[in-house]
């Protein structure tokens, strides 16, 4: 059930589901409310009075029993229960004088989910059971056991083609699974690539176990690896699990994995800690679900090019060093347990095939599970990341692109950066009149740091209300106790010693802001010189597609703002999620699909920015809040300060 | 250069290779003459007369130089040089009598070799070298290293299947190999099974190695492993190795090896001890041409269905119990690497496929070989040993079977028996008149026991000339010091103690006759059964082969003469040989003979004779010497005594 909440003065309305926080839900509708701990309740700045209907919160110590009474109640302890009316206090600035509130403009906007777009696929899986009742051998009719199970098989069907089988394991223990079950016996088949190929044998079960039918999706990210335990009889998730790849310890981001790979024994250790984690997750989640490892039919993993190398062993130097040739874009079909997985040794895992280097798996799976070649739509396709992945086209044509963002987004290189984790400042309000903070963290708790969707954040509410020019430089004549000369130029504090977790000021610096500055603008380079490439502007888009776990976090108004996404209709936006793990989930439930995936990857034409003059002279341009040329962002243009 | 010798009084004369052993053209050529030490020079009894031309001997402590003057020479010692004509000296009797020589009437006749059949087969392997020289990459043109080979592969050929690969380390070395080979690699493939199958990449190769292209073809038997290296360039055999099974230790025949599996580990040492052949064999013929064994780029072997088993590491143990059924019998296309073979990691050993639990890959392998399937002409396929194989068909049907004949044509279950190794009697003669012996072994020593072809000899000698009769029961009336009454029925002495290499009397007893009929018997109604079965009798047969190496030491008459062999006109038999190991070489050399080795496996019924009445009727009417039926044995009825 949804609420709505008027936030008055400022009059603006949100619709929020029940129980929601009330200092997010004024975040989320642009409405600023001072608060400097982040929600933990501490700094009790964060009051707010309803004048209407009712919220959750105990009393406080920050309240006196009067304002309790009153109807005052701190915004970042109260939970939504009705629908609202809230006054926001008028703000005293530093001269004690009161400040009649500016409305602010931005707002978050959230992507739309493009689940109806992907719509239903069939659960008709890439791997199937058949339980077979064999006649006994005798005397007459003493073919081989082998011989005796493909007859089972094809019964029936006379221009089948015969399945095949590889592992030896097989047949080693064929004659007495046969036997031991009786002649009744449960084969698990491999589809063939295509539909003339023939069939696989992956396994012989004794009696009728077709009801259980099992398959794991994987996304093998550079931090995070990602699983799905599927029942491929009904498409069902039955258990879901993540782990931080146990990679991290040797490199945060797959440039400092590879050069790690070049160590002596190096290769093997990343290979060995990639599986590592995989099995965690194969462990977790059968556990779950009380299954054997073993009972795991099929696997579907999907990764970038440089994960997919180091999961096989394959020695990266090469994607590294120009001009970046992977040693294969499809990879081999694998056992998964040659490769040190938990899993029957019959068992294949499967690796979405890549683009390039730097266009991997995850991306062809993303791309594999929005059908965007399946429609006339012209679709841009953003993955943003240390390594940004591009992919623009329809059902007539794709192109694709990396650019190396650097790790801004993931708080890499920012002085008070850290991951998207508990007490990362991840939401950020400026008052345009006190340019006081509003912050909000993970998890509600004093703040530690800035994640990559809190300095999105920051730097568009500094630009919006001028604390920063188009340049990301500091306004030097605003006089205000947080902004300051710091070590590297000019900063502003978020958040006072005091009121984090650690022990020092949260600042933002003028460094910082010229990372996100940079690492935006090779994204938004990136977009161009690939619409540029097939002859498109912006406005020929229909669909802007995000991406990975970022995207999804993202607010379009803000982001936006700084120049990070095109300034197009918000309609045209949706986000994905994690579309690698889609995508290898769709693959384990519809062997149609399946049978798509290396043709996605072949359809995609890859464009190689490193060394590309269009890519450099887009992103020269593109080093400004938004950009140089704002008659690409006309949204935005209206809505920062005139020119002083 | 072949010279004549022409014996006198018995007015026989014979062909014979230049430096041939005058006593072993002798035998031969069925002319008597006593010999009691096997041809070692000392029993000097084998003294002839040269009359005309001359042969090549020593002095001997046996001849007086006045005798040596007069042309008198010990057979065994004396080798060939020119025409001859030879007088034997008159035989005395136990009386001192001096006997007239009878001629004998049997002489050696080979079957003819079917190399003229079998016709020359192109040298176009399975495998393939291609020397590729590959545009290094460049920022325009970095697909990957995979794609770079596959399309240097198919360059020029458009319509073509993409080649497959599959083990990791292909794709682990390329980028390396590639680029210390400046971009000229040589790529080994092995073309698909059919055409219009994909080929599959096996290495790739720095620089041009088109030069050196080489197979081992593999003949895997329960005794005798047999190894060929070929040039697959040239298709010429360029080494050649046999040793013996390592599996002996564990059990004579497939029966005890069989047995020996089931006990714990069994299975594991037996597949390991010819694994560990089959190594001493590769390092064997490549210490000789000094390369590697990882040169070897394609392994072709073939061996009964037990052999194949155990070498896959697959259980026998239904093999042996009723109904008889293999595990499979077309056998999964194997890494040789991966059973422990010494091959380079990719390198894929092929075995014959099977037709039953005992006709298996070997004589598959020479139905290959010998094309009996491509021929209108009604051939008998013959392998004689202790499990005895029979193929009878032409280009339109073919059926087979296999009988146990048990180990007496392996010298097994005789009381004297031997392997056919050195001191083992391999040919025999009796005097008809004075029931002496003349006995020649292998390697011409004195006698250690006697082996399959020299009880064959003896049989049917002592059948001959009335020592024993048609139900190998000895001739009680005959007074003679070697015709004893023993521990087991009555006996012949072959060799006195003082002329063997034994400390006792090397003998034929009736029990030993008795496990020579009971095994040619089976031999005998197995061809009945098989011919019955499709409603042919033996004068339809157009042709009758011998294979293995038992089938090219038998002569024809003496065979015939014991029922062992059919009684049909005696240019209808031809010998193979090693037919196996000649399949297997022919796979090699020619790909097109290489892909219908499945087809030929399955184009044979197989019928099984272990519980079948008609057999067993055939049986019992073939224990007889040769057969109770003599109309089946027109030659042989006109040579033996005339009833007593």
């Amino acid at each position: 059930m949804s609420k709505t909440i008027h936030f008055i003065p400022d009059n603006v309305k949100i619709t929020v589901e029940d129980g929601e926080n009330l200092l997010a839900a004024a975040a989320n509708a642009g409405v600023y409310v001072p608060a400097y701990c982040g929600g933990d309740g501490v700094c009790g700045r964060c009051k707010v009075r309803i004048k209407e209907g009712e919220v959750a919160s105990g009393p406080s110590n920050s309240l006196k029993a009067a304002a309790y009474a009153d109807g005052w109640r701190l915004a970042c302890k109260s939970k939504v229960l009705t629908d609202l009316v809230v006054e926001m206090p008028p703000e005293k600035g530093e001269d004690g004088k009161i400040h009649t509130r500016k409305p602010k403009t931005t707002r978050a906007i959230s992507a739309r989910s493009l689940d109806d777009l992907i719509g239903k696929w069939e659960v008709d899986p890439p791997v199937e059971k058949r339980f077979l009742k064999l006649p006994p051998p005798t005397i007459d009719d003493n073919i081989s056991d082998l011989q005796r199970l493909l007859r089972g098989i094809k019964k029936g069907c006379f221009d089948c083609v015969e399945p095949t089988y590889d592992h030896p394991q097989l047949l080693r223990m064929l004659p007495f699974a046969l036997r031991e079950a009786n002649w009744e016996v449960t084969v698990i088949l491999l589809r063939g690539k295509r539909s003339e190929e023939p069939d696989r044998i992956i396994a012989v079960e004794p009696g009728d176990t077709t009801g259980h039918l099992y398959g794991l999706a994987v996304d093998i990210g550079t931090t995070t690896v990602g699983g799905l335990l599927m029942d491929l009889n009904s498409g069902k998730v039955l258990a879901e699990s993540t782990a931080y790849n146990a990679q991290i310890a040797y490199g945060e981001d797959v440039i400092s994995r590879m050069i790690y790979s070049q160590r002596p024994g190096g290769l093997k250790i990343l290979q060995q800690k990639v599986v590592f984690t995989i099995n965690e997750i194969i462990e977790k989640v059968c556990r779950e679900m009380i299954i054997s490892p073993s009972d795991i039919s099929y696997i579907m993993a999907a990764g970038n090019t440089v994960m997919s190398h180091l999961l096989l062993g394959i020695d990266p130097k090469f994607l590294r060093e120009a001009p970046y040739v992977p040693t294969c874009s499809q990879f081999p079909l694998t056992r998964a347990a040659d490769l040190g997985v938990l899993a029957h040794p019959s068992v294949r895992l499967f690796l979405y095939p890549s683009v390039s280097s730097y266009v991997g798996g995850d991306i062809v799976s993303g791309v594999h599970a929005c059908q965007m070649y399946k429609s006339p739509k012209i679709t841009l396709f953003i993955d943003i990341g240390t390594n940004g992945e591009i992919v623009v086209g329809n059902e007539d044509w794709m192109m694709c692109s990396a650019c190396s963002a650097g790790p801004a987004f993931e708080g890499g290189g920012i002085q008070c950066g850290m991951r998207a984790s508990s007490g990362a400042i991840e939401n950020f309000h400026i008052s345009p009149d006190t340019y006081e903070p509003m912050i909000i963290t993970i998890g509600r708790t004093k703040p530690r740091g800035i994640c990559g969707s809190g300095l999105i954040s920051i730097v568009s509410e500094l630009l919006e209300v001028g604390v920063i020019d188009q340049q990301g430089k500091f306004n030097r004549r605003l006089n205000h106790p947080r902004i300051r000369q710091g070590v590297s130029g000019y900063e502003y504090v978020l958040a006072w010693e005091k009121d984090t977790l650690v022990g020092y000021d949260i600042i933002i610096t003028e460094v910082d802001i010229d990372n996100l500055n940079r690492a935006k603008g090779a994204m938004y380079a990136g977009y161009q010189t690939l619409l540029e490439a097939v002859g498109l502007t912006f406005a020929d888009l229909d669909r802007v597609i995000l991406a990975g776990n970022f995207g999804a976090y993202i607010d379009l108004e803000r982001a936006i703002c700084i120049g990070l996404l095109p300034d197009v209709d918000r309609d045209k936006f949706y986000y994905l999620g994690n579309a690698s793990l889609l995508g290898a989930q769709i693959s384990l439930d519809d062997h149609k699909r399946f049978r798509e995936r290396t043709m996605v990857s072949q359809l995609i034409t890859n464009i190689e920015l490193a060394e590309n003059s269009e890519f450099m002279n887009h992103y020269m341009a593109a080093l400004f809040l938004p950009h140089t040329d704002m008659s690409l962002f006309p949204s935005v243009k209206d809505k920062l300060p005139k020119g002083d």
